[in-house]
């Protein structure tokens, strides 16, 4: 990951167009939110959504965070994925492929009444097509539910694909050179436990069935 | 994600064990490192490696984080695993199986000496074997390159793993429960249009060999 600009090949750059951005935050499940609290940084993993201009930052094991946003630290939230491994024929042009969007602003804690709806789309997020098997949330479940909205006004991506970009010089070496793709998959579902006989695995968890 | 204790089961845990952190660390290859930079969080994805205590952060693409680590800002950096989805039977304990660390402390640039090695371990982490391959790096590229240790004093992991932890009274809910397990695969090399004809895929690529 170099933000060297070269003449050959500039196979790394940002990104401001929104659907390239929307398209790696939509892919991802997992964001890193970073805040400050006492002058010091803290970054945790959690889940999110984007929902149109803004995402939804879930917060319940976070309350670290959501405390920030309530003090009024800004926020600093980022989605990677890993597309592979360059494999160049120096150990200066070695590097990865991936896309990353970066989020910069000030996070607002959805009211109660927002709360529901922000909270349904998460899940729909991490399972599509779940919420329509499951019971709605409690008033309880959701008054211990912290969701904090941030919206994509400071927003911008950075990606990285291709092949190795080597020195001129380095292409004479008896090295092999290329890239080794990586992504991430899903496996067979496994049934919990305690599942009642007779309840099959649903429509909605085809797409991860091999 | 979420942080509650539950009677039934903890699904979810804080670990302080070495042992375990070590190995959630040496399966990444990316770090989300966040830094403060007028009182303002700013966190980017890079390419580490652990060390022994320390861990060793690439900084060519982030100079913000090389400067932010000169002008004292202390750093947060997470390296975060999915592991897989929790389709529990409710939206509340829907969730995901993760192993995170996450590591605080100040940085400190690694100097002109110190950073040939440090980045010879980086490379060797991204492609294991590869060095051996590879021309020494030159005095400027190891100019260009900068490398921030961040010791693992400071340094936690949370690990959630196994199936959905539901309420009693939703057990009876006509809904299928379980997990989906996610892993990050790597795929067939892919030579570089300039691979001269004759040079195999090393032996040290064969792991990702299907």
């Amino acid at each position: 990951m170099s933000d060297k600009t070269r003449i050959r090949r500039v196979p790394e750059r940002a990104v401001s167009e929104r659907g390239t951005i929307d398209a790696i935050l939509d892919e991802g499940l997992v964001c890193h939110a970073a805040y400050v609290t006492q002058d010091r940084p803290v970054v945790i993993p959690t889940l999110y959504v984007r929902d149109g201009d803004r995402v939804l930052i879930h917060g319940s094991n976070t309350m670290g965070l959501a405390r920030a946003v309530r003090a009024g630290s800004p926020l600093s939230v980022a989605v990677t994925h890993m597309d592979g491994i360059v494999v160049a024929r120096s150990a200066f042009n070695s590097s990865a492929n991936y896309r990353s969007v970066v989020i910069h602003g000030h996070g607002r804690i959805l009211d109660k009444g927002e709360k529901a709806t922000a909270f349904d789309l998460i899940v729909e997020k991490l399972i599509p097509g779940r919420l329509a098997d499951l019971r709605p949330s409690t008033a309880s479940e959701i008054s211990q539910t912290s969701i904090i909205e941030l919206m994509l006004d400071e927003v911008s991506a950075k990606v990285r694909s291709g092949g190795p970009e080597d020195e001129p010089e380095d292409l004479d070496e008896e090295v092999w050179a290329g890239v080794v793709p990586m992504k991430t998959v899903v496996g067979e579902p496994i049934p919990d436990p305690d599942l009642r006989p007779g309840i099959p695995v649903p429509d909605y968890l085809r797409p991860y069935r091999r």
